[in-house]
């Protein structure tokens, strides 16, 4: 088990102060367990609290010696009620909490508990920080980019005509699990959930779903509408395979393409088309091009192609974006969207997925998981990128 | 696939009505997909809109035609940006919205839009209907458990010495999925995660993590801090596997005792106490006592028989419910709890879990999905409850 070091923490706690002083803070906040993950290195039950110009104080409400294995931070308090942590308090005026994701009724709480402070959304400031990864979050990234090579190699084996999405899917997860695999990916919502058995074949590629994705496939029931079905995978049919791995929290992102017995050519072709978008828009990434602009590139390279139906989505259901940062949430900063000003920068890791969509046919796709460093950039999720007949 | 048939959701609606009425609200929002799910019958990308004397609104935000098929609602209305929901809104003065779960940022932009409104948590008046399930809702758990049934007989054939907990986790999930099992259980918080594969082996079952449980178990990494881990399973050691099942988003949830050659005679003693609580304090609940009634008595029985410092966790860890209300939110009303007032009422499906915790050593202990009906009660998951040797 791999636990963040002092020196990982006190570095990116004093990134955040940076931010927090522009920002007029007088201290935060972190009540949001993937923030405070980030800034404390543990996931126990706590409250944690960087004050501008003190050491962060981490207060535990259940496991006080979990806690304490798993974070570096000094200071570590029991507490039971919210009201024990005021004694040990500064005195603030300003101070930062996560507006985005705490319910409301937690801030009426906070509010009362902590009388004439103004609350102001922190989770900008954390977001920030998060869009460069350290060499030591790299490195539990490439692990999880490990763990999806060897789960993918492992389809020839797994796959055979006439099982469902699902049952494959559980045997990807079965295989992968013990290689430390976590099983859940996290998203910054209550709304939204990233199933990582995302398995689709034949015709469930073309159907949309909740998901801000251009494919959602079937899903097992109206309450799981997203992701890998009962459909039976049929011979000569586009299998569209789009895995998300977990490992200590970090998440990559990773979709190949496979088929029983041949892919049809209209997939073919249109992954040909994705490969190129995908590896011509890294490429021009490097130029130090805006979000927006590198967005606009790979339409227009896709409506030249001859794909302006079919890419990102079909016609009215095209989405927005073909890259999303990914890291201890399977979307942060930074993104390449429609709408987004800022270029990509080294240190960013992002999960890059160009995909054609053909309503009642299916889909088809890459996806890498891609560093930016030293001016260049370097696919983590290295799995064979040819189509794989079985 | 089943759908939420039509007079279910009228019936749902006409009795949210009612607690609506009461609560002098001139409609109510629904943003969450559970609160949604249950009043509509889809979890697409939806805001439902129930006014107080008209029929209701599924604004859908992407996905209409699988929305349409999903839901029994017949006003189903398609949407791009908040402001295109406002022409359909009666006029509204006192409205609901789930303020114990939208995210504070998310309510001011709603109070933006609708401008001179006063807003009122309407949770606790779902989190009420909910509290009794209908015959359908039931229907949709009997499969659950009988999911559960077939994924526990698989034990035997799938367990063996020097298998990681976290390995035997990812078989029976393999297993489960196939027959419907949707891998993820729900939780009314970003904060908590309830895994689907809690497996604590020997002294995995004796720590304590993040969640209220009365064992966490040590979890993959501190990202992970809860249910199985990579420790290898033992002969001789207490096996406990707290496997939930989750169909069509209706869940059961349910533990049973295992071992590899003989369990200690610790937790073949303590298991058997476990099920004399559970099972007198089901017959007691027969009686229309108090859950906090109840729960004092569990703990008398507890005392009793030697297990103070043991029964729902060890010594200051201990927590303070057996019992929670189950469907599609794996905590929901009613609980048995050291402080809650409401007799268990028929129509009410509990998860009822009297465990005992060894630290250092493990756990043990019986759960069971309960349905309280004709004013006596029915086991759900109804597999075999002796301890199981292998």
């Amino acid at each position: 088990m791999v636990y963040t070091p002092k020196e990982e923490i006190t570095k990116r706690i004093a990134k955040l102060r940076i931010l927090m002083e522009e920002a007029s803070l007088d201290g935060a906040f972190f009540h949001y367990k993937i923030d405070y993950y980030y800034l404390s290195g543990t996931m126990q039950d706590v409250l944690l609290f960087v004050p501008i110009d003190a050491e962060p104080i981490l207060f535990v409400k259940k496991e006080l010696s979990r806690a304490r294995k798993e974070s570096p931070i000094e200071q570590i308090i029991h507490y039971r009620y919210a009201k024990d942590i005021l004694p040990y308090l500064p005195s603030i005026k300003r101070v930062g909490i996560q507006l985005d994701v705490i319910p409301y009724n937690d801030v009426v709480k906070f509010k009362k508990l902590l009388g004439d402070v103004e609350l102001v959304d922190v989770s900008p400031l954390t977001k920030e920080l998060r869009k460069r990864k350290s060499p030591f979050e790299i490195t539990l990234m490439e692990k999880a980019a490990a763990i999806s090579k060897k789960v993918y190699a492992q389809v020839p084996r797994l796959l055979r005509e006439g099982m469902s999405e699902i049952e494959l899917a559980g045997l990807m997860e079965a295989y992968a699990k013990p290689l430390g695999h976590e099983g859940l990916l996290r998203v910054r919502s209550l709304n939204w959930e990233a199933y990582t058995w995302h398995i689709l074949s034949g015709r469930t590629g073309g159907l949309v779903s909740q998901a801000d994705s251009p494919m959602g496939g079937l899903g097992l029931s109206p309450a799981f509408p997203v992701g890998a079905s009962l459909k039976k995978i049929r011979k000569n049919e586009p299998i569209l395979i789009d895995f998300g791995i977990c490992y200590h929290g970090y998440q990559v992102d990773e979709t190949r393409m496979f088929a029983i017995g041949s892919m049809p050519d209209l997939f073919v072709k249109a992954y040909e088309a994705c490969k190129e978008i995908h590896y011509r828009v890294l490429d021009k990434a490097l130029e130090g091009v805006t979000s927006k602009e590198l967005f606009q590139y790979s339409l227009e390279l896709a409506h030249k192609m001859g794909y302006a139906d079919h890419y990102l989505g079909y016609k009215k259901h095209q989405v927005r974006f073909l890259a999303h940062g990914i890291g201890i949430e399977i979307a942060e900063f930074p993104f390449i969207t429609a709408s987004h000003t800022y270029p990509i920068e080294d240190g960013a890791v992002i999960a890059i997925e160009p995909k054609m969509v053909f309503p009642g046919k299916g889909a088809c796709g890459i996806e890498n998981t891609v560093l930016f460093e030293h001016g260049s950039y370097r696919i983590l999720t290295n799995m064979d990128e040819n189509i794989i007949i079985i």
